[in-house]
């Protein structure tokens, strides 16, 4: 017979985990994934301790080599500066079933597992819309309270809400590579609007150079970057209309991450990227546009807790047969649900 | 100096697009994409005369060829059954700024587009998560109640919404190619427990077979039916626990749809899957998810707007700078707003 055995209480897991024990983080994490009251009450204990680390989310379509670029900025990170502490965030969205953590990443990322200064965390699309964006958030935040000083989010650039995973960074690392199809190249319109720096990786391969000038013509065409502000409810109530004038331009920069080729470079952007930030008034529209992206994102997931608790499950039943028979249209059904 | 014009009424609209008026239908879509009050009514009067296409969501990892086969299969099916109309949405969840319409698809739809039994439809996302889930919902039904008795709906399947959409169409057709990278292969995880027809496209690629056989393979491990249906809030509610034993599996089927080869044979398996379904106990489970997920979208969108309504900008936008001051974490300020 098992022993049944009571979860840890949260502030104690807090303390232990915020103290530097990485199995009490890991333990503390899935707790803050899985979300709900537990979740909140530990973001409450956390939140004064963050605010510390370099955010930077590598965001871009399948192809490109993002894994591999994130495991040589978190190398080269540690190489050269052993001080600096360094998580790994890396989100994959579409294996909801599988729980996560898809193969080829984690050889990629092998070699970084032996370095107690690194810690990486695979995430998978959890609950279901939204859902995903809030508990990447809040694991971030787990992180930056722990004291990991760079913290690297890991997106494939491809629906709504891994742009909006994006978009918590402070800085935002688009990844193109040259010679892929037509569709992924597509994929990179939505997500070039929010890159902060643009990295051409698989530099080595053939119409490398017409990547960079394609890119260079997109940005000298004029990012829109108030509409990019625009886009979600309340970011449209945080952001200001006008742009500022002096806005940062992305660097447009060539790696080949396979042979750690240009990464310290890609490092220079990133910190540079982050003092225009705090010397220049975007870094405080950033910062509102991210606490907008956050708060929507929480109290769109309270607001249907809160409403399927009230109802309970066994009208929520009723409606849906309803709706499923036709014998309402959802529409109707939302609106009694909601009265 | 321009007239101004008060826009149609919704009720004369959906009289014009109903009787077969092609601008009249452009229209009322903007109309119901953009949501709100106006599109409710305009779907509460379409309502009725919805339930009688064939929806079939295509979806699969960028460079696949979806595109090209949906293109295929609304022409097959025009050339063979001309009292058959075909309706497209494609879906473009990543250019949420430039309005839509990926060059390419476009061309490849030009021969399409002379054909008055066949009404095609970008769609961008729209507002922020969740939004493109019910426009494009929402558009499908239109669709339908105009008379379009195949729907195709053509999403890249890669985050969580697009798989969302997808699982709104009756049959889910997952394309797949030869020949993608690591990272393209490990998208398709998570999309693949979302197939009734598996299509592995540009089959006159080396390593057809095997990616043949690694689908035959993939689906004899089991897919956990079950939990792809517990995903949501809502799902978890529709849809019994039990799986039927009977299922259907999916076929894996080869074509090369830039030649117009084996596109009968996906046409044939789109109708053996909707006669099962018809027949089956999974096809009023799946009506019933279909309901769940509907319904889902519809309440989360109209509980944050009310609770937007209610609060007002002004005091949002005050809770929006203290949260990104970090005056207070983003949880207690949600709290707030909530009470």
């Amino acid at each position: 017979m098992a022993n049944s055995r009571l979860p840890e209480a949260i502030p104690a897991l807090v303390d232990r985990a915020l103290q530097g024990d990485r199995r009490a983080l890991s333990r503390l994490i899935s707790r803050v994934e899985n979300g709900g009251v537990e979740a909140w009450s530990a973001l409450a204990l956390i939140y004064p301790r963050t605010g510390q680390a370099q955010i930077v989310g590598v965001t871009g379509a399948p192809g490109t080599g993002k894994s591999t670029l994130v495991s040589e900025l978190a190398k080269h990170t540690r190489r050269h500066h052993p001080e600096i502490t360094v998580g790994i965030v890396a989100v994959d969205p579409t294996s909801p079933f599988s729980g996560g953590a898809v193969l080829g990443d984690r050889i990629r990322m092998r070699d970084l597992s032996g370095d107690a200064g690194v810690f990486i965390r695979s995430m998978a699309t959890r609950g279901s819309l939204g859902g995903l964006a809030r508990a990447t958030t809040d694991v971030v935040k787990v992180l930056d309270a722990a004291g990991f000083q760079l913290i690297l989010i890991e997106t494939v650039g491809a629906g709504q809400s891994e742009i909006d995973i994006a978009r918590t960074a402070d800085t935002v690392i688009v990844v193109e590579a040259p010679g892929l199809g037509d569709e992924v190249q597509a994929i990179k319109a939505g997500i070039l609007e929010i890159a902060d720096v643009l990295v051409v990786n698989k530099a080595d391969r053939d119409g490398v150079q017409s990547t960079v000038n394609a890119l260079h013509t997109m940005i000298d065409l004029g990012k829109a970057p108030t509409s990019v502000l625009h886009h979600g409810h309340l970011t449209t109530i945080a952001a200001p209309l006008d742009a500022p004038t002096d806005r940062w331009r992305p660097p447009i920069l060539k790696t080949i991450a396979s042979e750690s080729t240009g990464i310290a470079e890609v490092l220079d952007a990133m910190a540079q990227h982050c003092a225009y930030l705090s010397d220049h008034p975007e870094g405080q529209q950033r910062a509102k546009v991210r606490a907008a992206i956050e708060l929507e994102t929480i109290l769109r997931e309270a607001l249907l807790q809160r409403l399927l608790d009230r109802i309970g499950p066994a009208e929520l039943n009723r409606t849906i047969e309803q709706v499923a028979a036709r014998a309402i249209d959802p529409y109707s059904a939302a609106q009694q649900l909601l009265s």
